[in-house]
């Protein structure tokens, strides 16, 4: 079975670890979001890819859900020493290295995709994972300060200000001329199965679907196509979803997001056991929807998900 | 009083220590190497100008002479891990950062004078310190190798091969089109006294003076140039000298250098105690001549090499 996985970070990156224990002979493809994307130090960091990588890899910081298990921070106190920054950002000794071959491989003229093969070779996520475009594409949040409205980068907006502001907009920049990467719509015409997991539906999914053609091959693939709430209880299972929903005029309900995400898009759709109240409303939208339990606890809990997942997709497909 | 020093890595920051204690008061400027430059991981890596850099500053690893104190290689074990090299150049986790910081600055525009003035803001080393050039030098070594051969970049012969193998040539690639950094050729012009430490006079004191312009500046200047012998009995006092010395003809002696230097170049000349037979040899190429004792121990040791090389700049200014 060929499955497509559209990831973002850490919700997505978990996700994927319950789905490979779930479906162990499938084949997965992560189509992973790049508009998180940043150039820090001269160094291009790309945290949900690397979410991804080193989530299945092995490398993951467990109780933090990103950068690297067992991690120092040399450097990044040595750059503030020469008074460079931003602090904000927490880069590793560990993760440094991956984004030192990453940028040293891209000026080489080597695609996004290639250099994420090429990490991969490393860390083996058994999966392949691909980036959702080798152009870049560089999700802004604009907010208002002091009356004034001003645009920041996503990064900025959600770990320098914890979304302590309202979002309003979010705009992936240079999505509308970026081209999905190779191998990405090759993999959603003939995937068995479309998964949307738990990833952020405005800056995660959002973006991957904003590259132009891949809402389209989504849409118009023969695969059913199924996602998970992240929003669980009308709050975000984490992260600060909510902020961002706003800003797309998409309230935070397990439904809305649903309705969202609309059934040009998704053939099911899976929420909480305390959402089940939403059934209803999803399925008169006209997308199969089913109550189950939706706490990524652990890889145990997250398995069954996914097996909820495909399940629901083998009754919608008929 | 104003000094100019032509300094390579190790020995002339040692030297510099030393200098800065014999002449608390003076304003140095020290003209640095670039030809050891050398781009590793996608970053710009300045070997001898982050000696002068990091010994002067306090940073310096004093054992052995490069590198930080207190360094770890977590980055460098990570880069390994994703099979990227080279693992022969020590760059520890404190080193990186000043490699990153150069990098970034270098291509935000900056040239290297600007970034290296911008680093030691931290560093204070207590000299204006100069890169030779603005410009790219590069210093290449000829070898043979099972009869053929091929140039390889200097630190790949002097830290990968230890010099193991005869240098054919030393040739500073791109010299002859490289201009000297701002404010060589006025230090040069304006200083009352020009040092030659006991840096290595080929890759090191010679790849300065192979920029146009310096070594006529240095012949044209009205201030006493004095230098001390690398060599201290025949031997290179540290390092693998002899090496290149062999390669532009040149005997590992404290004579042979001075006549390498010539008259044209040098006023005064200190060597060794040991080598006190040589005075008169030296003093017969028109180069005023005494032999002190020449091992760097300490600061204290050093500190009197420079004192003695004042002293005999007083004598040869007459």
């Amino acid at each position: 079975m060929r499955i497509v996985v559209l990831a973002g970070g850490i919700g997505g990156a978990r996700f994927l670890r319950g789905l490979r224990r779930a479906a162990p002979d499938a084949e997965i493809t992560v189509v992973g979001n790049t508009g998180d994307d940043i150039h820090l130090f001269g160094l291009k960091v790309c945290p949900d890819l690397d979410t991804v990588m080193y989530t299945l890899g092995g490398g993951i910081d467990e109780e933090q859900g990103w950068g690297r298990a067992d991690e120092s921070f040399t450097v990044k106190e040595e750059l503030a020493a020469y008074g460079v920054g931003p602090e904000w950002f927490g880069l590793g000794d560990r993760d440094f290295a991956t984004h030192i071959v990453r940028t040293q491989m891209l000026a080489a003229g080597y695609p996004l995709s290639a250099v994420t093969e090429a990490l991969c070779a490393r860390w083996q996520p058994g999966v392949r994972l691909l980036p959702m475009s080798d152009d870049r594409v560089e999700t802004h949040v604009a907010i208002e300060v002091d009356g004034e409205r001003r645009a920041v980068h996503f990064q900025e907006y959600w770990v320098k200000l914890r979304a302590s502001v309202d979002a309003k907009a979010v705009v992936p920049v240079g999505a509308e001329a970026a081209k999905p990467a190779p191998g990405v719509l090759e993999a959603i015409a003939e995937a068995d199965l479309i998964l949307f997991p738990p990833s952020n539906p405005v800056v995660s999914v959002g973006t991957i679907l904003a590259v132009p053609g891949i809402r389209e091959a989504v849409a118009a693939a023969a695969a059913p196509v199924v996602g998970l709430s992240p929003i669980v209880g009308d709050a975000p299972v984490r992260g600060m979803a909510d902020k961002v929903l706003a800003a797309v005029g998409v309230e935070s309900t397990a439904a809305a997001v649903a309705r969202h995400y609309g059934s040009e898009l998704l053939d099911g759709w899976l929420v909480d056991t305390v959402d089940a109240g939403a059934v209803a409303d999803v399925e008169a939208a006209g997308i199969a929807c089913r109550a189950v339990p939706l706490m990524m606890t652990d890889v145990d809990a997250t398995a069954a998900m996914a097996r909820a997942a495909l399940e629901l997709a083998e009754e919608v497909r008929g």
